[in-house]
């Protein structure tokens, strides 16, 4: 039987996948997208001899959801591998929603995600790729670009290790303090590997609640994912932690929210590795009315500098990302 | 077929049901608990002509976890109903850890609870319990004793509305600000009735999931639920709230922690019906070394009045509790 | 975008579908069979004009579990639709389970599902199947054979109403009444199709959990499915009701048991339907040492004639399938 470098894998969505409009939430596709990669890179790495390996998520490139998933529908996610560095698999994903009852289907999402695998004999020693075979020398050295582009990107990030969510005393509508919001979780053995780390796609359906939540309170009605920035893994998370997934508003457009995401991880057993922030993330949602078109949303009321600070600088990524997708159109 | 008033209900215990050295959470078994109650109490008040309807938690009496139960051993929960009167039902619930390898049993749980029925066709609409028959006249007067008592101490309780767990910059070691605790969870419909209500067993498991949480971030070592005290559940929770968790250590003894949480229900969708407090209950927890004997529990440090004055009156809970508990010895 | 006939659907094992050993539950298996099995029919009767429809699943033909599948494995579900008759659809299901980190990949089942369409319009009503192109006229004849020496069988079946599984007072090792058991379930809406019913593999599993219990109360070691016989679903299952699986051991051969399971459902709301029996259906499971290799099962001890009418009836279906194997080997 032959195992290919593609991967399909079809799932029908549930009511415990969606709100309770019928929208299947953005983090179930995440989960279902990191589940893909992370099956076909752990495969491929481990198609040679020498250590056996499990891929872990260590970014994901900005994922927009093109169209909205319902309850009943079956999501089709198929996974290929695009490119291997020395040291990393990247997988592009593609996500379809198929209504069976009328046949009609649509491209939710497209991403891009990019592993890195740690033996299993040493959780700390990262093994090396086996190469794949490309289709022609052109696909090859767009790879490359790709590869080095994500490179630089990833040490530019910062962790942002010192900041934390204040909370405000009795907050006004429509301010930051208003609608952040947190939420601890257990890590238990159904959200792990088998290296006994967080798989990242249980780290973002997590994000992603939480950032719905601030979307929620923000404007009081139905919510809906429209995309996420790129997501760097900066540090694993280990089986036994508790994780504080935080969440506040930092802009908004007419009809737009941006919401910044922390991760941070709190080791209770071994307690002098102390706690760490583990990921952060902008994830942009929309607000919906009854027949599922997009309403106005409330503008943020800002209250002191450093909220004005980070509106600017949502400000400018919301620009950036209309500019490219603008681009993007008028060249296809 | 004859449908008896008892129900017995056996489950295997999973990972998730468990922490990493293999206790199952206290939450997992009062949740049980509760969907057993819940069925038996349905049932009985849906075998009469007239409206259909559902039982809904109203009251839990103050539960002991008599011994640890483990992944792999068979839960099995007995369900009796003890008790009706006009409008509320009386469940006694037994519960068994079996080790189906080595056959051994040893009761971990007796727990008293009291539902009261909610019309389908009317859900603010209360309807009426049919009676049982009691096996003797004392068994009946037994029963009505237990239920004038349990229905003044309903009336007592309050809901302390205006409190709230507000935060502490840079907190000490074993101080109440280190080891507070909430989560948020967005109902879905796996956490609901028919009636579209928080089934009482899934606020009971994320309850005790906050308190553990408290609990190990205080003392850092394995730590198991020992006892909750009795839990009125005063408002209902709908389908589509955000429920915040949220805990803090009021005493500590020797050997155990005594934990208060709170439940605070906020109906994003409806918004003018604001934020409310559902629920509040007292977790009591120990501390476990490897081979699952209790541990010392560390002083909690008191640093402010209001402090002293919690555990000053869980210092009171915990002495009539173990009175209590010595009468009942020497009563057998 | 073409959605072929054939689906294939790959999924990673997790601690939670296992047993305590590592061994995949068999009715994790069978889930993952009968979901395949319903997305590829569902959307098959959905290709036409008219009402649009959810295939439920009315019977599963006798399946072996060929080999066994553990955590970190990836299970290869694939489904092809084989034959079509004007009310139901034939599916074959293939599981392979991969293992990513050696490559080594078993198949572990081959499976064949019945499926039959109700409208989503009126759950009463059965639609026409549209049909299917055959490969061949002999391939059609095949088709053709399967589907009426099923339908014949569906016939025979007796539904066992009247039978309940008794309690026995301090019963004796080894006999039917030590390690008989029974679970209740309540249906909530993640168990249930668009029509909402339960899935047919959500009743699978609990029947397997039943069964996987009492072989392990007989003979306390690990036990693992070996085989499941035909089985027909001859009521659906409402959501809102308890659903009781009940199992006892019928007949032991020197490396197998067998065990009858049954489905009753109990509708609590419409009480006046009364409890009724969904479904029966014969699972077999061997015992396995700590290197996976089978282990000799202690003889069932029989106490009165029923139990030993039962025994003679699970030797002739224990002896039917050996030579039904053997015979099956002799043509390859």
């Amino acid at each position: 039987l032959h195992i290919p470098k593609k991967t399909h894998q079809p799932k029908v969505m549930r009511p415990d996948d969606a709100n309770i409009v019928g929208n299947v939430h953005g983090g179930t596709i995440l989960k279902m997208i990191e589940e893909a990669g992370g099956i076909i890179s752990t495969r491929h790495c481990n198609t040679q001899p020498g250590d056996r390996c499990v891929a872990a998520l260590a970014r994901v490139e900005r994922t927009d959801f093109l169209h909205p998933m319902f309850i009943g529908e079956v999501a089709h996610v198929s996974a290929e591998i695009t490119y291997t560095s020395k040291h990393s698999v990247e997988v592009q994903v593609n996500v379809l929603a198929e209504n069976i009852l009328t046949g009609a289907k649509k491209v939710t999402n497209k991403a891009t995600l990019w592993y890195v695998p740690f033996s299993l004999q040493n959780v700390d020693k990262i093994i090396e790729v086996p190469p794949i075979e490309y289709a022609s020398l052109e696909q090859e050295e767009e790879g490359k670009k790709h590869y080095e582009a994500q490179k630089l990107e990833r040490l530019e990030t910062k962790e942002r290790n010192g900041e934390m969510i204040q909370p405000v005393l009795s907050p006004e509508p429509f301010t930051v303090g208003i609608s952040q919001s947190s939420l601890i979780h257990l890590v238990g053995p159904s959200d792990c590997t088998l290296l006994g780390f967080v798989h990242g796609g249980v780290t973002m359906k997590l994000m992603d609640e939480v950032a719905g939540i601030v979307a929620a309170r923000h404007c009081k009605t139905n919510i809906v994912t429209a995309s996420v920035d790129a997501i760097n893994f900066h540090r694993k998370i280990k089986k036994g932690c508790v994780v504080t997934v935080s969440g506040r508003m930092t802009f908004t457009s007419n009809k737009s929210m941006e919401i910044e995401v922390f991760v941070d991880a709190d080791n209770l057993v071994e307690a002098d590795k102390g706690q760490y922030r583990a990921v952060t993330a902008f994830f942009t949602y929309i607000s919906l009315d009854r027949e599922g078109k997009p309403l106005p949303v409330p503008p943020l009321k800002i209250e002191n500098e450093e909220e004005q600070k980070r509106f600017e600088e949502g400000k400018s990524r919301y620009l950036q990302n209309k500019a490219k997708r603008l681009a993007e159109k008028e060249r296809q």
